[in-house]
């Protein structure tokens, strides 16, 4: 469906710190990483650039709250649901779930919005755009019933 | 003040990305960084590990407001501002400012907030806990005036 | 066979820089990477640490050259070969391909020698020693013909 | 000197890895950090995109020996030593030294092997060209004492 995409990883090494957890600044990189592959799924991509010019997605907000830690070599899942879209923004839900005896434990939920922003050939900075029609036509926000689940 | 610390940064090659600014990511490490030197200035450390008891500070809520994109070389003070001050969890407010022609531009805000946690030898998990009297007796919470500035 | 590996990665945004490729220093989170997945297909952990016991592989050195780079989205197979093996050290040899058309272009070519050590519960500093001995009977050296093909 | 030049960091928390100690492929982020305030301390920039024109230095050889664990709050001086000088291309060597009781300790070695590479306006692909005349004349290689000492 989509209004959904689910990403699954296995912890790596070097996402750990010292503390013997994932270091907290990497559930950003994986929420990005799972609407790249969202988009992929569309048949989209989230940076384009020919000929010069350059049509991206500016991350304007991010969020994450964590319940708990997550370890090396545990397997994650990252849900993203569309929650809000605009005529050039979207924002996306994730929630972290670690596998574990074929179930799972929500370990974190992050928030992304991000602005599909674009610029000329030999032009300096990006500026907001309407997002591209394959995009707005394929991406649906989520029920209400699934973004916000009676009794979560 | 023990409510309010500066650090300088200059933004590295290894912290941008395709899209020719820093990684969004990268923010949430440099908010950490400050957190840390601001601890080192009042003679403290984040994370100890003592004769197998391990205590430090557990992230538990992160976010981040993305107004203007920075570039490799560009300089960026971080401004650490205590915003809560509970019996076992802190909270900071972080405004970035790129330097530029003597003044300064905000280019992000940030919100930090970290529970102390420990376990004791051959425990597993970390247990919330209340802050070590040192840190509790240097750290105050920024008057409401430096938190929110009339006009900002 | 115990001593090759393969493992594909779908190239991250956040693993580029502004010059519009991988930055460099991420290949040798790749090899790592594909030096434990192979740990885990032999059912073992590259990293231990039980009641206090610590047990690891020492990274003692590292190496990389760089023939084209890798960009966004480009899927990379990072194969691993055993180039050498002694009672407490291995060496690896990593190939890294880029897929395309059906094929592939090898875009680098990686070394890593790693030191098993350990500490026991209260000791500071980890001591090299012996491989745990399930890894010194699992693990072969690659035959020369497939280190160093003829022609390569 | 035009031929050396020295860094200093402090070991951030993110840095390091579950095994309590710097993770490895940082040295090679910090051997580029060097390498580009070297370029700085000369006037130069290591990356220049103007009018659709990029010029840079790609990597083409990378390697790090070990000797030492690194930790976090650790103070660690990266000297850089230009080895070798040609067209289009520099080689650099890299000293790490952890600061401790006044002195030092050599905690690890590393080189860099860099390309001048540029590609004009709506090209593809980056190609080897000869230095900048500007970094040519300023860049000069290390006197073989000071490359290797005797008794290093």
């Amino acid at each position: 469906m989509p209004y959904e995409f689910v990403k699954e990883r296995t912890i790596e090494f070097s996402e750990t710190d010292m503390a013997g957890i994932v270091h907290f600044a990497n559930f950003f990189r994986w929420m990005e990483s799972t609407e790249h592959a969202f988009f992929r799924s569309l048949g989209q991509t989230i940076h384009v650039n020919e000929g010069g010019r350059m049509q991206g997605w500016a991350r304007v907000h991010a969020s994450c709250d964590y319940r708990e830690p997550v370890r090396y070599q545990d397997v994650v899942e990252v849900r993203l649901l569309v929650r809000e879209k605009r005529p050039s923004a979207l924002t996306y839900d994730f929630r972290f779930t670690k596998r574990e005896n074929g179930g799972g434990r929500e370990v974190a939920r992050g928030t992304l919005t991000v602005v599909c922003v674009a610029r000329g050939p030999g032009e300096e900075h990006m500026r907001p755009e309407p997002m591209p029609p394959a995009v707005a036509e394929l991406v649906e926000v989520a029920p209400p019933e699934v973004l916000d689940p009676p009794g979560d």
